[in-house]
């Protein structure tokens, strides 16, 4: 079925009005920019067919990146003149100017990543609804955790300052665009939403997987912030693909004007740009999503109760978009018997039984199959549904069926190969033996973004232990649930201890989101007038505020 | 006067009993630790008279870092089993112990450091108040960020989850004892509290420049977690000096039960610090709080109408502690009138009459004289009070009086040696031409812990803008006010942009410190019984939460 979806969307199939609409060169600064001097264009290819699209796209150069960071910089200090209603605009305008590209964008998409249209308009909703989140959020503008401390002139032996903070914008931000998210990850998704929101321009760094599809939302952000009244330097968005690619990240990562980066992507990736972050004269945060296993531990009663529903939930939540989602469960831990083996071959026979879809590209299938072969050829491990996945160089066409491996937990922690993010469809099953071994199991799981425990009534005392362990491995702990799906929120956590993320102080998605590209300033006996808004003592803004420790909307 | 002080409670004046009462060994796990096999041990100086203490100090050995680290481990699991009122009680009596300390507290750490019996009692009574209002903080509740967004099981097309956030600790906490603060960045200092508030057991690795009044504090804190019933693993004491002393800071941060570590000291051993903790395969995080120049600016209707009282509130905080304060404003920016030379010449006799004091060691010292003598031979500047600092290898006192130099902004523009800080009581005063001068200064600082404006009614509209430039280079903002002197409260941002601090979006003084120890762990679909009881839907700790969106009190 899937397939079937993509066929019709697929690259092949974009109208020429469609092809139209991209150019292909970088926007710096509130124009379509063609400084690029480029003398190797890159190309973007349909997923499955793997064709390449009837378009060049330009590397943007090393003047444009220069052009959009110093931009980026006098558009900061601009921004800083600028109400939050203004912010919350722009944010809101993005939403409505994204809504209006409409079944080209949908197409583009879907051309560009083998995702159906389906998911695609999910994601796009997705988008647009975290947008308007933030557009609340600083509208209603209590995120910025004021605090006033009254000052006490008259304090023995020294006076009482009066001590006043808030969350202020760090400067401009790099967002790096995701494969896997070419809408809610890449040039509009949560880092540019929540980046803009806290009062940072953008320069978005494309995906040279769905280069066509980010240049289409960067129209429409651009658009957004002529409309808005605001700097051209608010948004950048610079194409990135072929041999330059890496270069153009480091460029601007490197750059004094860029002040923090955000990136979701592979662990080699993401470690390689704080790196370079680290290595700057003044270090800049990066905040890198990364690989996550996000393990799932089947209690006895759960699986006795309802294994086969859990066996459907996972196979439905390994085969979402293919396995491309951060949060898809690659590690699943049981105690070994009957209920768990009965559990085990319906999940095969599920995910047996599903049709090869799409990857995302050419290079996540061929990282799928290197994967897939490391834990084919593991001493210990059987595969149990699906197959070694094939690239061959004649046959462009990309696409994968899932597949399910077997294991003891003896196996799994002699080989570090299967502790790692096998990005795709695909689950290993880890078996125990008694309940120590598996308290051991959750002991030996990487920082993960998440955490599953299915746990039925019975198992209660179990469920405890293995939360008490897992809960310092995972941001996000479920509770008879997949992983995949993540509600954008003001509670979620999309973060975790390393490997999963570089910064599990944060999250990626959510209301707390915002707070990656802020730091506290404090004001110390500032006259009224000097104080921003939301600090001065008549309260203007009627924000929840902490004074003297207490919360209030009162005056001070 | 400040040396008449200190003569009396310099090291040679330690009493027999006071000696005894230190024993130049580790405390791990509870114990006074003689695993050391230290073939070296190590001395500490009495300041300012460079006298060795009669007594020697064991460098912790491998193994006591290793049983150090695995209780903590321990510890963290058992104390997450601890109400909130077990970790305020453990504070309070670190607290209250501290004061039973008495006189012999002060005693060792004027010896050790030269730092006046006043300044001691002051830091004391600062560090016993920042544990009460962690207490407090922790006790309240509320500073954990819990969130909720309540499930909607029949929203379309998916049930909404229910979500539930609050903010977990980390793990074990590695400090950095600090030298320039014996008390209040030490043993029991701002990160010990805020960490041990939050639930992190704590690593001390002393600061081999006051061994003796560390090791004090440590028996006081142990005494507390034994008197509180905690785990014995809660808190430990290295002491570290000599040969070994920077191999011991490493192994604790190598330590794979170490999740995160705090420091304060010179920018280039906070950057090694990081590098350590960036290299681990599992990195973690380091809370470095560095140099700090901490700009102050001299606007000209404040000249002309207060110019000496500011001579006066500068000298002062120049010399306070002798200058080895994180806040000592060590650069000073003015447009060259006839008031600010008139301040200039106040600001040098008041440094030129005040007497020297102790340093607190030898190395402090000679780093001052290293710096002092770069920038006397700096081309374009002028020692305007005070001379260069002599450290004489064949007379081992320790002590230095004030300098200030003079330059022009051209000058300062073109070396960067007086662009660092220089670690002592030294400040620069640089003159500026013009207001686009005065304006060009403030785009050359360095990211500081505080910057200061100085302004008269009629400074308005240059103030603002220097405001404009500078808060993105400092942490606290003050106005007609010296930076030192940090209050104790909610709203304080004691940290900045690098190289102040290498993490701006923290503080390490007031309630947010304690946020640097945790991360936010989000709860999904959990049953009420496996939340946190901040999470459960009672609220039986009656916090305030934020509930789909809204701050509250209540159940839900």
């Amino acid at each position: 079925m899937a397939s079937t979806t993509h066929a019709a969307t697929a690259g092949a199939t974009l109208q020429d009005q469609q092809l139209q609409l991209v150019t292909g060169h970088s926007i710096v600064n509130g124009q379509i920019s063609t400084q690029g001097e480029d003398p190797l264009p890159f190309q973007a290819f349909a997923s499955p067919s793997g064709v390449p699209i009837a378009l060049s796209f330009h590397a943007a150069s090393a003047s444009e990146i220069e052009h959009a960071a110093h931009a980026a910089w006098r558009a900061f200090h601009l921004l800083a003149q600028r109400t939050r209603d203004d912010r919350a605009l722009l944010l809101d305008r993005i939403a409505a100017n994204i809504d209006a590209l409409g079944d080209d964008l949908v197409a583009w998409a879907c051309a560009e990543t083998g995702l159906t249209a389906a998911r695609i308009r999910a994601e796009r909703d997705r988008t647009t609804f975290t947008l308007k989140m933030f557009a609340q959020l600083v509208r209603e503008g209590t995120w910025v955790r004021a605090a006033i401390d009254i000052g006490e002139p008259t304090r023995k032996p020294i006076p009482r300052p009066d001590i006043r903070r808030m969350l202020r914008p760090l400067g401009p931000v790099a967002v790096f665009g995701a494969g896997n998210f070419p809408l809610a990850y890449s040039a509009a998704g949560g880092d540019t939403a929540s980046a803009l929101a806290s009062g940072c321009p953008v320069i978005v760094k494309g995906h040279p997987g769905h280069p066509g599809t980010g240049e289409l939302v960067a129209h429409a952000i651009t658009k957004s912030v002529a409309e808005s009244g605001l700097d051209p330097g608010t948004f950048s968005y610079l194409h990135a693909g072929g041999p330059r690619e890496m270069e153009i990240g480091a460029a601007l990562i490197r750059h004094p004007c860029i002040r923090a980066v955000g990136f979701t992507g592979s662990l080699e990736g993401g470690t390689a740009l704080a790196k370079i972050a680290s290595e700057r004269p003044d270090p800049i945060p990066v905040f890198a999503e990364m690989g996550s296993t996000n393990p799932v531990f089947l209690l006895k009663n759960a699986l006795q109760s309802q294994g086969d529903s859990i066996a459907e939930k996972l196979a439905a939540s390994i085969t979402s978009s293919n396995g491309q989602m951060c949060t898809c469960p690659g590690l699943i831990f049981a105690l070994r018997d009957d209920a768990t083996e009965q559990t085990i071959r319906h999940l095969a026979t599920l995910l047996e039984n599903a049709p090869p879809q799409p990857m995302l590209n050419r290079r996540t299938m061929e990282v799928l199959a290197r994967r897939v072969g490391e834990v084919t050829t593991t001493e210990g491990v059987e595969l149990r549904a699906g197959r070694a996945v094939v690239v061959n160089a004649r046959n462009p066409t990309i696409a994968s069926g899932p597949a399910l491996f077997r294991t003891t937990l003896a196996s799994f922690r002699a080989k570090r190969t299967l502790h790692k993010e096998c990005f795709g469809p695909v689950a290993i099953f880890v078996l125990c033996e008694t309940e120590q071994e598996l308290l051991d199991a959750v002991a030996l799981t990487q920082g993960s973004l998440t955490g599953s425990i299915f746990a039925g009534a019975m198992d209660a005392t179990l469920s405890a232990k293995v939360q008490a362990i897992l809960e310092h491995r995972v941001g996000r702990l479920i509770f008879n649930g997949v992983p995949t799906g993540v509600e954008v929120c003001t509670a979620m956590t999309h973060g975790g201890p390393f490997p999963s993320t570089n910064q599990p102080h944060t999250t990626a998605v959510g209301a707390l989101a915002i707070e990656r590209w802020c730091r506290p300033v404090t004001y110390q006996n500032a006259p009224d007038q000097n104080l921003p808004d939301e600090l001065k003592s008549e309260n203007p803004l009627a924000i929840e505020r902490v004074v003297n420790g207490v919360e209030t909307r009162a005056a001070v």
